[in-house]
């Protein structure tokens, strides 16, 4: 690293192909989900070197110091959008995206597979839309050495493995230049090498989850030593939403930075529905298998059994779900906990088991069949994602003895996954204010094993529904920095209703935002690059440059419009907040050239008078641009 | 306190009046300046008992618990909106919004007044809108002790003093169910007293900006152990916006909670803009007086002299600014020290002054002049703004050496002022990672001696232009927390344009949150009650009061509105996250209901059998309401 790119497209439109895109016309969609002056380039391993890592090339324009002209290098930035952006492309979301990973997994060295027939068979009633499957592919289920765990044991660094490496840093070593971070003693390197995504998942610090049934998913990384992923959840609701637009939610999502996606359905065509996201994916999905369980059960939550919850456990790690949110720590003597709380039991996998527990008064059969579900997921390396069902619902239920119980069992089931081979990530709140925020780091740092942390927001106060995004950028942020690895996006419909595209992008850029200012804080290696290239485009006034580096160029853009818009304007040595004729950031250039100058301060004062005309730009001169 | 409210409105409509709103037709007016289920009420003083401090109260519907209803006692907020809120007066800008505190400053018991001349002359050429002036009041002069930390030497309590502790908590005290909070060596009290507002006053730790000459102003309080304010500005610049637009960015801006405001205009008609947006403005008005001084010499910062700059501030101050921003501490020998930036000096008036000096070579008429700018800010009680001339403008130049030059400057100063008994805050970042903002606060408070600190932001990040009131909300949320008394707004137009109405309140309600997030955390006494009330109303299904109760409820009520827009959903036990089949939050209702039972978990577990079929709404009885 770093190698030189490959297969590079013109520029990056997205094909809108074959998709089904029935809300939104194709012209439109195209650019929707095209990033202005971009293309897609891939990079090669050197250990595997077929494998060839996507990420997105930003074009830049040069840097004019009086008549020199210095060109700037294009830079990359990580590419969740999958093979959608790329031109080369056209997909056909009926036959699913290509099966990327298929003969890395074949090609395991100790990896035994059974070919299955999918255990899916459709429930009468609960296909009521008469949604077809997509072609069907051969479901396999593993032994031996199946999981990247296993495989880190065994010291082999997968594709995958090299995958990530190459991905984390897009070749960038930290600079001298940029601040150190501080980690809070995590042990973030100044190079990310194949051998230490390794040695990391090896550690349990992190993981990456790719079931062998998914190989249509980009390999990515979890961990407190790499770069903090987001997921956004999608999934209907047994009120509203379609088929359709979930398929579409998600690649929207991933084309704004989404690096997960839990589908999170209640309704009918559960099944189908994900089956639909699954073949179309670039990224890992997670999902809350008891959801699915609980309408097997007609949402009688007492009348869910450990076989009904195992078969789901299974239909699903056969359809190629690459996480799965188990809430196992949901233990019956922890349920009176929460009796007395301002806002009781908000997760809903929480309240099922909670529910089952009660009715039963018996402890929860997540718990007491454990290690069969370690078995089960062990065989197609689905990844845990221990769910935190009692977590805080509200300000004043942060931190309480009910959330950090489970917490505590989380971390006992941690280890008891990690000796199964299966790879582990925990859950945490939620609703917490900031000082509170970090003792939930530091407990489940301590308690489950530096196991990656997988957080919702936090929220930092309840008082601003309609704003949700932002209450827990805030929380989000903060613990990112402090160790969490994977942030859960949350919309501005959060308590509110079911998030749309908008706020589905709303959600993603928020917490892209609170990713990188984690990253930013905790000294990720590739992270100030993005920061330095985006200001010195902004003091250079390269306009276009700024836009197309930001986050969401199209916003971006279109807000600079709304008083320049004149073409005119986007070259222009000056913006609307000071106007033509007084610009601080042409003073501060003008202040650097006779800094430059070597004769001292006094000199440069005679110079500065002599030349002092320079430095507006004449407002007749300017007319032309602002007019 | 508390106190019975007195003069209590029906309900809180807002009038539109005479108000000149030429954009915005009259109805839809009334409809954006109403919050729903409110009515403004006053609470009157006890040592002075003439005071009448506004607050919003929302009326709450009553929690239903089975058969049983329990009435919820209506909540209080905080109010900045003035009496445009208050439907018994009616308003007309051009006469200017009623004197509140005229007499109290009169009655100042060891002040003397001048009346004055106002020094102001209209600049032909620069009234070329030919704008006129509001009718002119009588200007006053002080000498004694006028300003509030004079009086608070003098161990006087003034009504300003007892307005705020009034104000600050409404009556609240810190429950002992609350969160403690953290709040980094500050010294918050469970109650806010008028003596401690005085003796925080009387430390410098806090300030209250109200000229003299600005008696329309109520009263509020900047200091760590207050409650976090916020400021927002505003502004025409060189380019676009129009006078009308500004005064009504003003009542918008103070509508959704802007504690402060400040004009940043550096076009024509600065001093006209300036004197309607005073004579109808209810909080305290800030303004860089330098910018019209660059006016005055068109432009040419190194035409500036101490002369134009001093006449400048005695224009303003007879028109009642209530604080200033002045960069004297840009000295000469820090400037070269930003030459080697990523951005350099991005502050307009750290940039002005900086090319002051070099053009010069001579230290800034700022800092030579610097007791004479205090005594003429004494003699009104303009409250200084120090500002941070050299804040860096990307995340690459924080907490650089050039920074904290100017900042141990400015606790210099600091001190400076307050031995001519002016009032001081300090202003702080820009463009900090998360891992360095606290750094800043500590250094400000060692070096300035707890002054209270005044910050942009910060932004936590660069990468996302158009989103900036979210990157520096995480920032602002942050350094509130480690003692940051007032946040300056940054809109999602910063660094793109200039913000309309919609960027105002979307700067405005995001710095809200980030506000009462830090107040949370740092363990004002009555911060959590807000957080509380308004979960206790998300966990009762009290739709309405959930949305009455949020920072903004129009937003709230129309995301609610966008999934389930039916009446019916309002009285709804679920939403649309989970529909009508399953409810975690009623199940946790279920379980709190039978933790009440004594006979312990066996006979729960029972009973919750027994009962099961009433935890769902059945579809058939749901059917009506969501469809």
């Amino acid at each position: 690293m770093p190698n030189p790119p490959i297969d590079t497209g013109s520029a990056a439109v997205s094909t809108n192909g074959k998709r089904r895109v029935e809300q939104i016309p194709g012209r439109q969609l195209a650019d929707n989900y095209r990033f202005p002056n971009s293309r897609k380039v891939y990079l090669n391993g050197e250990i595997h070197p077929d494998i060839r890592v996507p990420m997105r090339e930003i074009a830049l324009s040069p840097t004019r110091i009086g008549n020199k002209t210095v060109e700037n290098t294009p830079f990359r930035v990580y590419d969740t959008s999958g093979i959608y952006t790329d031109p080369s492309v056209v997909v056909d979301i009926h036959e699913g995206i290509p099966r990327l990973r298929e003969k890395w997994i074949l090609n395991r060295p100790n990896a035994k597979y059974e070919e299955v027939f999918a255990s899916y068979k459709p429930i009468i009633g609960h296909s009521d839309l008469n949604l077809p499957l997509p072609p069907r592919h051969q479901v396999l289920k593993g032994s031996g050495d199946v999981t990247q765990l296993q495989l880190a044991r065994a010291g082999v660094i997968t594709p995958e493995m090299e995958y990530i490496a190459i991905r984390e840093s897009m070749g960038r070593v930290k600079e001298a230049s940029h601040h150190r971070g501080h980690s809070f003693g995590a042990a973030i390197p100044d190079q990310i090498t194949p051998e230490f995504v390794r040695s990391e998942i090896e550690r349990g610090r992190a993981i990456i989850p790719n079931n062998i049934n998914h190989p249509e998913s980009e390999p990515m990384i979890i961990g407190r030593n790499f770069l903090v992923k987001i997921n956004a959840n999608i999934g209907n609701s047994a009120v509203t939403s379609s088929i359709e637009e979930e398929v579409d939610k998600m690649t929207w999502a991933t084309l704004w930075g989404a690096d997960t996606i839990m589908d999170l359905s209640t309704g009918k065509n559960i099944h189908e529905t994900r089956e639909w996201i699954l073949r179309n994916c670039p990224v890992p999905l997670g999902t809350v298998p008891i959801y699915q369980a609980l309408e097997k059960v007609e949402g009688k939550a007492e009348e869910l059994t450990w076989e009904i919850y195992r078969d789901t456990l299974i239909e699903q790690a056969e359809q190629g779900v690459d996480y799965f949110t188990v809430h196992a720590g949901v233990l019956l003597r922890y349920v009176p906990m929460t009796a007395q709380r301002m806002t009781g039991i908000v997760s809903r996998g929480g309240s099922i088991m909670a529910k089952w527990c009660l009715s039963h008064h018996k402890e929860s059969f997540l718990y007491t069949h454990f290690h069969e579900i370690c078995e089960i997921m062990a065989a197609y390396d689905v990844a845990f994602s221990l769910g935190d069902g009692l977590r805080p619902g509200s300000i004043a239920d942060a931190n309480d003895e009910a959330q950090f119980a489970e917490l505590e069992t989380q971390g006992e089931l941690t280890k008891i996954a990690w000796s199964h081979g299966c790879q582990v990530m925990n859950e945490g709140p939620g609703h917490v204010p900031m000082h509170l925020i970090k003792e939930n780091m530091e407990k489940q740092l301590e308690w489950c094993g530096e196991a990656p942390f997988y957080t919702l927001g936090p929220l930092t106060t309840d008082i601003a529904p309609g704003y949700d995004h932002i209450t827990s950028a805030i929380g989000a942020a903060m613990i990112g920095w402090y160790g969490t690895a994977m942030l859960c996006y949350v919309t501005p419909k959060e308590h509110l209703g079911l998030p749309n595209k908008q706020d589905v992008k709303d959600g993603v850029v928020a917490y892209k935002i609170a990713a990188h200012a984690a990253d930013l804080a905790k000294g990720h290696p590739g992270a100030q690059a993005w920061d330095d290239a985006l200001s010195k485009a902004r003091f250079e006034f390269r306009w276009e440059d700024q836009f197309n580096l930001a986050l969401d160029p199209q916003t971006a853009l279109a807000y600079h419009d709304e008083t320049l818009p004149q073409d005119g304007a986007k070259v222009a040595h000056f913006c609307s907040m000071c106007g033509p004729k007084f610009c601080s950031m042409k003073i501060s250039q003008d202040i650097r050239d006779y800094a430059a100058n070597q004769e001292g301060l006094k000199q440069m004062a005679q110079e500065f008078k002599l030349a002092g005309g320079e430095i507006y730009v004449p407002a007749s001169e300017s007319a032309e641009v602002v007019k």
